[in-house]
């Protein structure tokens, strides 16, 4: 590959974001969570999703940040935790306070090493993502943080992946998209990219169209990949 | 109201898809399905789902029944089942040979008797709908089966829901669509038809944007409702 821009998926692929409501679900005083969180988690974050291709379809779009809340009243709700206005509080909250992976710095740093350029191509609005790159405390080694925000339309739209050839002024060829999402990435080997998809649950391959997926485990051999 | 046509999503409303996976779990030499049959169940619904959602996003058009067998391989992987090839082919079998819930036959004849049309407008193709509504014993109750490739889109674009109008030559506003999916209900009662969400399991209502929907447990009361 002659790669010149390496463009990541923000949460799942960067951030870890079921491991903050793991650990929520171990704070004292949460035993209703503790019962349920995997669900919860899990209904979450398939709302969310849903609702973001949903509204792409209805040509209806608010931002990541109100279908990040709307997913979650519809996932408190299924799991009988309405009431509990803490626990909504608490949970939105963690969307703020990310971790990377524990691979990430690494990589993003042997990438600039190497000279190549480094970004974010994420669903979520500029306040979350700036927010969790600041938690996680990778903005020194980013380029650029891009939001779907700028077109008003969510993944995978193709006007989405078309921001990164404007933002980084590059060729579609010369970018590695990498996903954790597989419909994400076969999105955007379909559009053109080289893509790596981050497979950390062995889940099977979408049938969706694509070109060739790269498929890892983590995001550790990433650089070894590119340079 | 004053209902004239009265629309119906297929699968779900209509007929019952989940019941005969649960007879097929039941049939003696299917130890492995009965085990796992409600989540592959689940695992193909949402994957035929979402591959419908995506590929209208993606524009990359092909029939539900690609789609169908799309998610059936998907969830056959993830359930551990992809070897057993007469099960898929019984799985798909289903489709075409499924039934009406107990109500839906005298429901549209109360229809029929008070000069109301009725129809069903589903992402199905022709030829699995045509399938289930013989083999379902409704034929004769239906003015028009609509399927979402007479435009090449699916559920929910707005395409489909104009489609009504064409068929019947009617007015939006003298339509009742009625569906179990609360996200095909709000898209249908956000375009402006009359709309019922038919909610079996009990389900939170869609964050979504809609109109007012009515919600009813199952079909029994639609007749009282637009006459």
């Amino acid at each position: 590959m002659s790669i010149k821009v390496c463009v990541f998926d923000a949460y799942g692929t960067l951030f870890d974001v079921a491991s903050a409501a793991r650990e929520l679900a171990l704070q004292p005083g949460r035993e209703r969570l503790k019962n349920c969180w995997v669900k919860l988690a899990n209904d979450w974050r398939q709302k969310q999703l849903q609702y973001s291709w949903l509204r792409t379809i209805m040509n209806k779009h608010i931002d990541f940040w109100s279908i990040t809340q709307d997913g979650l009243d519809w996932a408190l709700e299924a799991n009988n935790l309405s009431d509990d206005v803490d626990l909504r509080k608490e949970l939105l909250k963690l969307y703020f306070n990310l971790t990377a992976y524990p691979e990430v710095s690494q990589m993003l740093s042997d990438l600039r090493s190497n000279h190549i350029l480094t970004g974010i191509l994420s669903n979520g609005s500029p306040d979350m993502l700036n927010g969790a790159v600041q938690s996680a405390g990778i903005s020194d080694l980013l380029n650029e943080v891009i939001s779907v925000e700028d077109v008003g339309v969510f993944k995978p739209d193709i006007s989405i992946y078309e921001l990164v050839e404007k933002r980084f002024g590059c060729e579609i060829r010369e970018v590695l998209f990498v996903s954790s999402n597989c419909w994400d990435a076969c999105a955007a080997a379909s559009f053109g990219f080289q893509t790596g998809w981050v497979n950390r649950s062995n889940d099977p391959t979408d049938r969706l169209p694509s070109g060739n997926l790269v498929i890892m485990k983590d995001l550790s051999d990433i650089a070894t990949l590119v340079v």
